[in-house]
């Protein structure tokens, strides 16, 4: 049985490809999918197809609905979704995403470090499990096949 | 027709008792409810309740379990949701409500200053509306009586 | 029984009084909502609220992101949709709220002239009852109370 | 990941072909679905199957009947759909289809001329992104793939 | 707690007036619901509002699509349909109000005589409860309030 | 794009083989589910599972336990409910299944004999399509892949 | 703002008086409904309506098939719902009311001895809180209106 | 068509692997997706994945977010239910699990022996059916594919 795994979550460092690796690793049959993971081409996407918008705000919000779009797309897509969160930056995409994965019943993973753990509580005592890391998610992902 | 908000958002000054206040101004047939607003209170309700818990991550787990429990009750009461954010603080749960609420299809205003248009893009571009001010959201409150 | 009536529909004439003033006459125990019917306050009200905006596309986008905020809360207040089509304009709205309360389940009457028959006849054959005069609509809103 | 398209909107030229070609040329793994774009067949599907009607209004809506049960059909198996308007006609259809599409959850991407800016600014706010030409709609696609 | 019930099924007795008679001798808080009683009107509302229709197909379809509309508007008020069938007559309206109902998760009671166990026995087995007279169910409505 | 139709409707004559046989002969990609159309097995299946059951009553409702399961099963599967009314028969089974499948969203066509339009009439005018031989309902289902 | 809470859970002592009683005291705006809490009448409801059945097997059906429509009914007119787990019986009642009422989105509170946490971990953990006592839950109430 | 089976229930015996060898042996089409049945493993992949918990309380907890992630996944992959109560145990969550299928609308099969009977009452009455063996849970299904 494939699943389908949506990764939500930051777009600062790899950790996209280290869930696909040791996925591969382990030979789970999961197929991943996920936002822009090009910072750039993320923010620009609304210029890049639509033109230069008259400033920053209307540059963001064409961005965003472009962005907004390819997640639903692919969220709606998803067996599971796995959210990451960072130490660094707002990553409110990443809340956003999460909270409409379990609203929506997808059954979600949240991947946060300990100094996280105070202002994440309530979206982690909604999510479905909370691990510290990937290697952890990755083994709640394969418990699904014992 | 009276209407129910439910005012998502940081807890650290008094946002709320000046929407609260504004509406009464104006004579709006609105009623409002939101989280718990003592800080303090609203961090310590799992241990006040269930009693002193195993570390700061069992506090915190205990705590936010209530607190989403009020969170679920109310919004599904709320007929439409403001959420505000500050330019301070992570406010995930304020990230967290509003998806929730844009998932669960109640419209909803985001309040933001101008210094967040960027990293709140993407949840922005899923509001009905974004204002600026307190006074704006209230404007566009009114406007439903007109 | 008190039922709430949403008037979709152009904001050219003064229709909707005259719903209101038969639905009186019949002592039917009607309550009716509806979009902004000042035409000049809904384009601008956009601007009214969020300031200047860079050109008539993001004008226009501001004022519908509040409109359709205010539709929402409305729409989802409403226990019965009315639908009129005129002659003229293109009438896109009314369309999509008839369209959309039909999605929702909302029991939805169009009310258009025999000239509008066969553009608007997949959208007639959608919807629960179509009639051509306000008389006939209010007469089928009346026989709920037969 | 192959996605399914639905393509509503005038059937007065060839817009869906020119979007199939560009999306081959790009190697794009969309299929697409439409509604009869034979107009004369369209119009005439009721009596075709059902036989003579009594007048016009008859024909039109037991054509519907029947076009309406296709839309329905392929849009359940649709992950997108785009929404093309023209400059002529009423297009009622188009709007009913974006609009039921937006209210089923499906992400929708509106595609209209400049000139279609204001009586289009509702649905096009509600739609998850806006654009003005067939090479934008594809570029929109094109981007969940990257 | 005031609860509202649909009472859907045959047209051709007093079999309702009973229903609600006995709920007001047993003072229980219920507040009644019906289709079009009157046989004729029922028979005659698409050509009473929107005039002769070219023969009894037509005459027929828009009657019932102003029934539907009543029974749509009434059923979505109500938190408990009562579906009685008789010995004559085909009743599928009385069927299909039953499966809509049990459809949208709304508790459901039929009634139905000894005979009518058979060609009933599907749609019996799918309700909540089935009994065989009027005063069971009334019984089984007074047991909410115990 | 292969669809899966249910044929709800009478067991009591070869109707489902001439579907099946009228679509092979079209090239239709149409597969097909059906209730149990073996009548004794159907009226049995719940002794023959089961055993004894203490009277006729229980025989039917262990019967029909099976077949609604059965039924449910094998919709939920479906893309397209066809239900043929024939005119002989109660047939409160294809009414009931035709009924849950509107309500469930389910595009449906009727197959009725023009004898029974009138006690059809509300079932009918809900219904996508309504069509009075095999041949035009599968005339209907063929244009969806015009 | 009042809320209804339904009280799902053993009917074996007095435990939803100690509940109203308490709730009472600190001025609770709660109204409580709970399935019949007679143990015998709820064991025979279904022979004291429908008469004698042929076995305790169809003696029970008959009983169940009216305690589930009283529940179903008062569960739909509920806020919150409280589940209590004593430390005998099976209460797989309690077990499945819990279950629907997360299942519905009900805001869920579960009541159970330390002695339970085990066998109902899985259950436990799907409810939004989890308590010892029946002061704590009426705690948690409490808490909403802080 | 290929239909998959979620086997919820009981962990303590292989009357899994008699389910699917029976099946094999039938040739029906059938996919088993079931619960982790190694009992130890159940209990402690909280602990093995998150690390050593503070007491047996959070450890279950831990468990129990892992285990009910994987029902959920499976879950929603399943066209059908079967659950079986055995004789010993409190089982809750295999109440907890057919409770979930039934309110999602899983048709769901539950299997008890004679002794439960009165227990498990008003959860039979919910199920689509209710057998005392896994031959005739197997009859159930094979039916289908009559």
């Amino acid at each position: 049985m494939e699943l389908t795994v949506y990764l939500a979550g930051q777009i600062h460092d790899n950790w996209r490809e280290q869930v696909v690796q040791k996925a591969k690793e382990r030979n789970l049959p999961l197929k991943f999918v996920a936002p822009q993971t090009d910072h750039e081409r993320s923010d620009n996407i609304g210029e890049d197809i639509l033109g230069k918008q008259p400033n920053n705000l209307f540059k963001d919000d064409a961005a965003s609905s472009i962005n907004n779009f390819r997640t639903q797309v692919l969220m709606q897509k998803a067996d599971v979704v796995i959210a990451l969160f960072g130490e660094k930056y707002k990553q409110w995409n990443t809340a956003m995403d999460a909270s409409t994965a379990l609203a929506l019943g997808k059954p979600t993973i949240i991947v946060r470090p300990e100094s996280l753990i105070h202002p994440l509580k309530e979206l982690s005592n909604k999510a479905n499990v909370t691990v510290e890391t990937i290697d952890q998610a990755i083994d709640v992902l394969a418990y699904i096949y014992e």
